[in-house]
């Protein structure tokens, strides 16, 4: 487990959820923060025809999208209370189908630095009751100082 | 230029607009498959909120998407008519905020192999009438033989 | 943790050992294998100045060798004793300078699949006595069934 | 094909190839610099039976490290006299086998931010005369300002 800093903004969770309520992306596909902690994020998705690819399973582009805003809010909830967070480059591997009913991605802070922050992000998928890993992603995010998020 | 083969299926590219069109997740984007060509695809996204990000640009997981879609079509379309493809693992780094009218993703095969092919993507953000390289995609997919796409 | 099966070839361990004594490039670098368990490897590296970059520290591209055959080998472990193992692409962030006296690898199979599988590597610098995460690796590797180690 | 700005230093090659000079890694591998231009970088790498893995043929950690060196050094062509060149991160497709006599790394730089830099690298190996691309790298480089490469 890696040694993070506390948040420097005690405020953290209320900044992380505004931001989230602003991304019209996470709206379209129906995805829901369920939680954040410093350092770390969930966001949960129910499946619809809707998100999937053509054999009817969760689309790697679905489990992408709230993987790469679950680690990208992991990251944001140690910035501070004026920084604006961006996606540098993220990377996923697919290890199953994502077939069921809801995808989970959690998503944690492996280690923060002062302008970039690497994450790490499992996302499972819920089916009959039990999860299954189904992708696993590395991403590296970029501090904005002195840009809030509301006014980029 | 990778020297790749030609396509061993003469009806590769009805055979991707088919599987383009079972993607339930493409029309809830509303992507649109502008070009299959042996070895390449292009995907075409217009912008509207309900795709942004926090600051009103494309979302990274929308253009991931897309660009996902674009690498595995460009993939299938070298493949047989019995196979199926699946994305194994994908990276993309963000080169630039998406901040336009439509993005627009083209893929290329870099490497076409028996079971894995190797894919590059460069996703474009027009504005008003000239386009900027926001995302470049390298993705690996994998060939299911015999189990053709609308059976998997 | 993931679920992972059991090693199908009791011997998993020697024929581990065997094919690292067999990469010439392991011995250039000085590396040595110091842990080999069903799923999982370690590999550590003896800091020398031949093995820096230009700041006198591991350069990037040692660290990710011993990661490259460390989840390479993690991998091999759950493969049969008539497979090799070849990489099919890695990811590596770089989270520290590469400062300190041996670098050691560890690494752990995230998922095991009939034809690919899925490591997670994390690098380690020691110094003083103490260890730092210095780099994050997410790799692919392939099984080829049927061809010895020895017989490629 | 990306529009770069100009090298900001004249003496930008005289820079990349002293501080090559200081990579010990490189000699120990026995790499050569053999081109530096705006925005881009080749090196190349003669095979010997210490720089391969149990198969023979190039490790893919030899060829990752002359990807990541060349990747590096096409982003530092770009940068400040008093500037120097970090690797963030860096992602490999491993394409062919890399059997031949002679490792080529080409890299460009992609896209020249003021803090980040994205190259990309191909990885040909030469045999018989001909060359094969072996090996495609995408990786994300960090400027620090004000921080000579000699002084780090």
């Amino acid at each position: 487990m890696p040694d993070l800093p506390p948040p420097s903004d005690p405020d953290f969770a209320s900044r992380v959820r505004a931001s989230f309520e602003r991304q019209g992306f996470m709206k379209t596909l129906g995805a829901e923060l369920t939680a954040v902690e410093p350092g770390a994020c969930e966001i949960r998705l129910p499946f619809r025809k809707g998100l999937g690819q053509q054999h009817g399973y969760f689309h790697a582009g679905a489990l992408g999208a709230i993987a790469d805003s679950a680690g990208g809010y992991a990251a944001y909830t140690l910035m501070g209370a004026n920084d604006s967070v961006l996606s540098v480059e993220y990377k996923m591997n697919l290890l199953a189908p994502g077939r069921g009913d809801t995808a989970v991605a959690r998503a944690r802070v492996v280690k923060a630095g002062r302008t970039l922050t690497v994450s790490q992000v499992e996302v499972f998928v819920e089916r009959d009751g039990s999860e299954t890993l189904c992708a696993l992603m590395q991403q590296t995010l970029m501090r904005l100082a002195d840009r809030p998020d509301t006014a980029v």
